[in-house]
């Protein structure tokens, strides 16, 4: 499916974000993954909960039934299922036979976010999940923006290939985050069996008004940023502004501010997709009023990126034929991206868990301090092999 | 078609509630029935016609042309039709050839339903209708709440699926007509090879706060409830209440009430299906005003129904593939009526008429005194043959 | 496709109308042509510029970018296109390939509309585009409506076939511009290898109300009008009204009023078409309030056709199977016209331009002056060959 190879969809065996911790309640909600619908839910303790989000007697959505203690009934013939998918009670019959059940999800909460694993069960390990605490996440001196769910009306790749090209931001974001010379400053790639980053630094430009006007800074800027993709669901990055240093002036003090950046993709079904979006910045700590504006900000920017996608989708879907893309410069990091995500959807046949995180820890340490740790990676790649 | 075997979508060779009475008029009215459109008025007489919705000139929607004496014109080149479907008038030429003609659909009026037969004309027998006066239609100690029609988004078997396992009671109507024990009543089924009956009996059970806010009673109650489905088209059930008697109390002036009711369901296209319910009573007679607070309470109550079938039609609609049902020891008569289905729609083939009333008249004294009939009738059968 | 052979959708190489002139600004604009996706904007020097309306890097809509001098950028990584279609800009590097490129589609500006060619561009000839003064458009002598488009839901040929039959002024358009004779009017037609005419005139009938009320008039009159459609796109026409000279009356000062009515017709996309349409008249000229009265009420009569078509669009999408038409004596010349069509269709693949305007000369000798040339030409056919 394009932009993949023909066939491939998406990966089962690896975690997704599902949902914010805070969307998951005690009443039950219907929500679609890899094209199949979830009811999410949490039990007596508190624990999410995700099923497959039809009942198997009719197919009536659980979504629309009630929670009692652990388990789900059926709204309409009251079928009861717990949380590992037993059916567990049948109106108008003693006994269940071990036949009846339903897909579980394993799910795992991190952090403000509960992960699903979608594919095999037996699988499924939780160690496999980004680590939050060095992703920044849950830092204390991060001060954060959370909560922002979106569901896109386009294929779940249209978000990574987005995400894999920052020269949009001269062009889709010009007006907001985006500045003229995106394009123009080298991009320095770092990559691994399953994430790829990529990295950008701008000298001696005019801050964005975007950021001038948050920051109260109208000067000269070196601005460092950047996004690492670990696949198939998670783009991590960071926006770093320190004022130009004056010709011979000393070195220090420079600093004005460093955002931490999150995008979980998830897809929902073939052309619909979750997106979940943090971010986090080491200024303004635990000014509500500054986050709130922040908040706003950050939705009128990923408002750009959704009104995009969805044109492209409807583009996409309309066209008599899949498209043929034609590749330049820029799209080196996304199309590395892409061989990844075939790689995983080809892997889910092997029914083996994907290596999400092999490298993580080089990821992570690369994210937390950017400067020091590109030195020590490898030199970057510019070409795919 | 779910929940049919693959390739059976409706049978035609049979009887179908077309309209209210009083929905056809002078003024054409375009309906679908089994995926074919169909305009239905009144000639000059007052009596129904049914024919096909399209002119077979340019297939314009003959509902958008006028009614002319018997026959309706088309409202694009006023091309002009009789009610046994000749054209009678191309405008343009003085001679119309026998070959243009369009079908037309036999249609009886009963009571205030417009029955209309979509297979083979030369095989309509309007004997074949079930008898209106047996089912209580039309019974002056009947006080009727009637011309309710629904247009559903689902396939017409979801409609049958949901009235022939009333546990649904319970459960989706349980804040209304429904309580907890209806899944624990033993059910009795009655059968022949074209219809199939289910009754419950419940004992000493609180009243429904629905019944009870109606009846003005909130004492225990005895009642007995049931419905017959004559296939293809129609449920005809009761729901009666007495009063328990008190221990070793005369059995005397218990009666609190008896509903009949009435639910016939047309194939409009595969995902669209025709709704008609009407309801019966034997108190408040005359009392118009209790009509239209028991007219309110029975929209709320179907409107349950409607967004249940609804959700599952979308449901069954986004899964991936055909769905797999998983059936509990309630479905036997569902599962029952989805085999007289397949016949009926098999049997087409073969050209013949359904068998549609062949033991109606068992059937009828069965409605009309259940408590009778039941012991007369032979044993229900509790599993599949 | 429904009304042509299957398999056969519309003609590639010829002149379709794309907009009206001042529709096309330096704004960029999307427009679907034959199920393709076209921008269109105006260069620095104000000259029209078509080109594939999706960008071939990743195929975000071209009309959301931004035009720069001649060039049009795309919004979202900033590749830049000249009006050949030459990618002249790739952000990020300093060379553009020469494979980088899109389709370039050639346009005419003629009278208010702008013409496209969607086919082979090598074929492209603007000489055979029919000529406006010719046809009326632009003479000073005709006080114009113009400026009327719509997206009508509906497949192209349910425009061509409702303005190739006429008849349907008696029925569709009863209480506005028709009248109950037309039907009963000899037509007489006049053809060649891409065009065909068909003409009626009526004698001593009253003045239909519509015109009337316009004219001040409401004796009765003799009416001529006629539509010649040159294909693949453009019918025009012609309504006469005269008084009814008085028995013995001297046949001079009859004259009431011509209109002119041009009817462009482009395929968007299998079911969506472009309706572009203007009128003329020999009276009243240079009053604009008489103009938007008639603008008005043209619109009106336009309404009646396009809620025509579209449930007809609607009710053909529906039905089962592709539908038969039943042929009547007054389908000769959608017929001829038909044909006309689907050879256009098949000599595309022998990518050849059409002969769109090989008769023109004649033809619109015909349409300036009916009453002289129909004489002069030969005798219309009333039976397809």
């Amino acid at each position: 499916m394009y932009p993949l190879a023909e066939g491939l969809f998406a990966a089962e065996n690896c975690w997704y974000v599902a949902a914010w911790s805070n969307e998951i309640t005690r009443a039950p909600m219907e929500r679609w993954f890899l094209d199949r619908p979830v009811v999410l839910y949490r039990d007596a303790k508190g624990s999410p909960v995700a099923l497959s989000g039809h009942c198997p007697h009719r197919h009536f959505p659980l979504a629309r039934g009630i929670v009692e203690g652990d388990n789900i009934r059926c709204g309409y013939h009251g079928q009861t299922f717990a949380p590992d998918g037993t059916c567990v009670s049948v109106p108008g019959q003693k006994t269940v036979p071990a036949a009846c059940h339903i897909n579980r999800y394993p799910v795992a909460e991190r952090w403000q976010w509960v992960w699903i694993w979608m594919g095999d069960p037996e699988l499924a390990d939780a160690s496999l999940i980004p680590d939050h605490m060095l992703l920044g996440l849950g830092d204390p001196q991060s001060e954060m923006v959370c909560g922002i769910h979106h569901l896109v009306r386009c294929r779940y790749m249209a978000l990574h290939d987005n995400l894999a090209d920052l020269t949009h931001l001269s062009f889709l974001h010009q007006s907001s985050i985006g500045s003229d010379d995106i394009g123009s400053a080298e991009e320095v790639r770092h990559r691994g069996a399953d994430w790829i980053g990529s990295h950008r630094t701008l000298k001696r430009q005019p801050c964005p008004p975007f950021f001038g006007d948050m920051l109260g800074y109208d000067g000269r800027v070196d601005r460092a940023f950047g996004l690492t993709l670990i696949c198939p669901s998670l783009h991590v990055g960071y926006d770093r502004f320190d004022r130009t240093a004056a010709p011979g002036a000393p070195d220090t003090e420079r600093h004005l501010a460093t955002f931490r950046i999150y995008h979980a993709i998830t897809p929902a079904t073939r052309n619909t997709t979750h997106y979940f979006f943090a971010s986090g910045r080491d200024f303004a700590l635990g000014n509500a009023d500054f986050s709130a504006a922040l908040r706003q900000a950050g939705q009128a920017v990923l408002a750009e990126d959704i009104i995009a996608v969805e044109a492209l989708e409807q583009m996409v879907a309309a066209l008599p034929a899949e498209p043929q893309d034609y590749h330049v410069q820029t799209d080196t990091t996304a199309l590395f991206a892409r061989r990844i995500f075939e790689d995983f959807i080809r892997h889910d046949r092997a029914a083996a868990p994907h290596r999400q995180s092999a490298t993580r820890d080089g990821l992570v340490q690369l994210f937390a301090d950017p400067s020091r740790d590109r030195a020590e990676l490898p030199e970057p790649t510019t070409s795919l092999p």
